[in-house]
């Protein structure tokens, strides 16, 4: 029944051997187990860089998969290990919020504390629950140990909401930066739900401003973008990105994670932030 | 009869979901797929160390081996994707040359235009194929969904020829520098063909020009070099390489990707430019 | 019984096709190989920094597991290629010490020269034994080849001892810091044998001076640290660390590998230096 999958989204890199020793921890458990490294490489200490990678990839993988998500800058204090059980997913995380996406999407959500020690390893550093606490838990799973074995279920878990696009004035909504990419396209925050008019083909007249630019055009794919005109487009991801034709808008803008932008749509008009607020999850990530 | 491997050439880097994304697809198609990286860290855009990187590698691979060969600029735009059967090996590429070393090499080329759009994934984003067409057709061929199901046979595919060295005068023969690799090896396109004697052993007296410095030594391993000493080295890819000992050939010489180089052999003298043209691929690359 | 596991522990990097050539190598000579990539991104030619990476993770991984270690910068010279045996590994390395901090954890060790070259690709290049040696003698071992069919036992391999702390004064130990990780966190050699009060918990009062810096707090985990402050910690690998909380202490102190460290703790002396030389191995590495 269980597909063995066992996926990786952590901060810890490549170059030492955090990663090595958590898959040695996991295959000592189960040898059988597959793991399928999804990023490695999120940015230190950025929950919500976590957060991106796994809510844009776990829906992807099979039914079963377990997937790891270790960006734990509280490893040694009392912030809980998750065992997190979806629909069709299971997922083993620091309860820090970055399963936040997660929550978000999903409707069904069994969210357990990992209490269960003889599952950990011995003794436990203080500093490398990756290696200590998460990968044993992740391969006793893969080996089908049922889910209640871990620990009680919990209703007091972090999420914190991503940052949402906000009314700055009737004529002008500002988002934020998410994220710049590997190709320096800027990932935007604004979706079809905030700007609808931008998902439509074709778009109407509109203005983005990013650190004092301007961009006004969009573009169906990178390819048909000119020579270092920076553009918008729709992204796969369900935002508006910001991109480049074979260059990087993140250095023709000098924008990055967390800038500011501001869109203004021809023939759009959005009701004033204090009308809105209600509706609109707060801008900063905070934990509950 | 398939040994269920998949590898995967790609820009996407190692940062963003890209690559998670694309395994999961493949994974939940076929949950005995076995994924492996050959480099998802090919330079963003460029097609020639793509090319370069696939054509070092497959042939490794056992028969029936799936590649995926990611780099694609023009994702969204009218090029094609593509399935191409060689004698031992599958190939899922855009139609854009990333796959014209693998056409080079390979006698037996059957090359078909992707076009069964119910192997996709529904809705198509216009910026991420890699996810949406190549990674779902890699996963139902990994199935042994046979390939002739995916579309018609085409022959007018895109191929550019390698950089190839040609002769600047009867006594120098001018050659670029493919790329750099990790460690500052220079890898040159002078191969056998164009300059044997340098492969002999010993190499004649000779003297090749990098950017304005002289390298007159040949060395038969990088250890055997002096230190800070940059010196020509028959390499592992077939071409003749610069290289320092523990030390960065790159740097030392301040040359990079496609730096010119020149090449002065002892006794050695080639026919005019224009008496060589016709059996000379062009140097630049150009799509057919 | 076997596994099936061969794990890369290289310098080769990511970017170039020399770990998916290896990986195809491999795969050809037993499909059913499950290869994992504990770290490709060692630091160029840095036998110690490869040490550290295999000797922190291949007692996790299950018995019977093949280990790769190359970093090989003396490859087409004369060191030769090993395969050695531990008690529940093998591992397939040049012979340049980089399993030296295997040996020296290991009571039962035998140590192989590879020499049937029957198992080797043909031609052998001098500038890539990875592809050539090493990968196809892990996959014949992966596939069952007894060890002793590779060649003869022998005893006088490379192995280096690798820095240790040893007293300045009375008053001060003097160790150095063996690596930065991904996150800033600078490794150092101290250990609970060297300095076994800074182990215990609470820690006496203690300095520490990295480049002129004073640390002169512990902390229990990293989120336990004021803002860019540094502190010492210790560590998952069994070594004192020097840390920042969400912060890199390598760039907050201006340190890094190689960067020397003093210790004073209040009322530990150590006996001099001389007194204790017999006891202490060389702090430089140096091969037998």
């Amino acid at each position: 029944m269980a597909n063995n999958i066992v996926t990786f989204t952590t901060d810890f890199g490549t170059s030492d051997h955090y990663v090595g020793a958590m898959k040695g921890v996991i295959l000592r458990l189960n040898p059988e187990a597959k793991i399928v490294d999804i990023s490695n490489s999120v940015n230190s200490f950025d929950i919500l860089d976590g957060a991106l990678t796994i809510a844009q990839t776990y829906q992807f993988f099979p039914a079963d998969t377990i997937h790891m998500v270790i960006v734990d800058p509280g490893v040694g204090t009392a912030r809980r290990p998750l065992l997190v059980t979806t629909e069709k997913h299971k997922f083993i995380a620091p309860d820090n919020g970055v399963l936040s996406l997660v929550y978000e999407r999903e409707e069904r959500l069994s969210v357990r504390h990992i209490t269960s020690e003889h599952y950990f390893l011995s003794p436990i550093s203080q500093t490398f629950h990756g290696r200590d606490i998460f990968a044993p838990c992740a391969g006793w799973l893969s080996k089908g140990v049922e889910t209640s074995k871990f620990g009680e279920e919990v209703t007091d878990f972090a999420r914190f909401a991503a940052p949402k696009p906000k009314p700055a004035s009737p004529m002008v909504m500002k988002g934020v930066i998410l994220k710049a990419d590997k190709f320096g396209n800027l990932i935007t925050n604004l979706t079809a739900k905030e700007v609808p008019a931008m998902f439509q083909t074709p778009a109407p007249p509109f203005k983005i401003i990013v650190n004092n630019k301007e961009i006004t055009t969009m573009r169906a794919a990178y390819a048909l973008g000119m020579h270092n005109e920076v553009f918008a487009i729709v992204g796969s991801m369900g935002y508006l990105e910001i991109a480049s034709n074979r260059g990087s808008a993140k250095a023709l803008l000098g924008a990055d994670r967390g800038s500011e932008i501001g869109i203004m749509i021809d023939g759009v008009t959005y009701a004033p932030p204090a009308a809105a607020a209600p509706a609109t999850p707060p801008a900063a990530a905070a934990t509950t």
